[in-house]
């Protein structure tokens, strides 16, 4: 049972704003990496769900940032799920730096068809969450 | 006394995803824009302030995502204050795109200084919003 | 007959990096922002091309970079067209600040159906381009 | 003597359009990352660069795309210096997948100062690259 999955990232030169901060937005794009790793590490894919017609969507985002992160530093992206249900999943997640943490979020995520319907959660991703 | 602006952006190729939708992260950056251009409107840079020294930095987004845009749409962003002290400015957005709601977020901002220590927001800039 | 078009930007935020300029990646987004227009401009719409299965693609880029745009600044985006061929469509564009020319640069598209086999340039759109 | 590097990076999903194809301005970001681990296994850091007032910026870019990369795919970047004087640094790219190339650049950068005026490539640079 894999509930929680860190993935490691150096940032990147063009992620960085004139402050020589992260920009914000980044990191929603990092977390968005680290659900992909946590799935791949529980034995699935996101782009076998597309090719089966799949949206997996973001309804909600909710982040708190504490401190930046800056260019050419390795920050730990942890993502751990906090509920699967037919209708959303829930992540987790936490930047850090040399163990400070950096960013705190929740992410909220729904499934939907390519019409834009909202669709169940897919057996096969509730269990390979939950198995 | 302006504590509303709203804007008219068309959505860029490079800002939508596999699925055809705007990546989620990118709401966040048209929030930006609205946010710089309503203190235009007010007769604010953020420009100015950053060559002053002053860092405006996002502290918290809290964002709903309830219909998603598309490649080439023209959608509006709305953006409203909803409260400026000398610790933190709040804006309300609202993202539209025919009448219709697609995004609604609430994004909390501090100000720093080079060095990363929290700093009362100027006067300036309250003023500018409240005058 | 339409073969060229000016449109103007104001440099977002998240556009510049830690040295305060435009990200040299992001003129490529610009220059694309730029022959949408300019196809808008003629009659045609790329998403139009998209939903009957046709991909622009781009297969060369050669741009030069002679002084850089900073945030919050207008800049102007001029493109033209160079060639259009069954084969290929070739772009000039020019980025100016208050006249002065920022970046060059000549990109060749070609046309793909979804497999990735290479198509002829649609009728319509040569048409487009040269009626 | 380091005058060739490779790296692995697999594809984000916030990097690919609505073709499922990365966007063709974010093989130029691959390319930041190539020179910027080549400089590292050669000891150097470019933000080592920056701290001293020295901003290496890009001057050219010749790219030519033969395939697309897809969301998810690991694809390798490789970084050759081509040449090194006083006045500029040329890099060679060629990025595969699986052996075959998708895309190949050569990108010219300068060093300028913090007032945009060129300065001469530091002999700590020419060195890392030559020693």
């Amino acid at each position: 049972m894999i509930r929680e999955h860190t993935i490691e990232l150096r940032v990147r030169y063009d992620e960085t704003d004139p402050m020589g901060l992260v920009h914000h937005s980044n990191y929603l794009r990092y977390f968005e990496i680290g659900r992909t790793e946590l799935l791949r590490a529980a034995g699935g894919r996101y782009r076998d769900m597309e090719a089966a017609g799949l949206l997996v969507v973001v309804v909600r985002v909710d982040c708190r940032y504490k401190a930046p992160a800056r260019y050419d530093e390795m920050i730990t992206v942890t993502t751990q799920i906090t509920k699967v249900t037919a209708a959303k999943i829930i992540h987790h997640y936490v930047i850090r730096r040399d163990g400070q943490v950096l960013v705190e979020a929740d992410v909220t995520l729904a499934v939907i068809d390519r019409e834009g319907r909202l669709q169940r959660v897919p057996e096969a991703l509730i269990e390979a969450y939950q198995s």
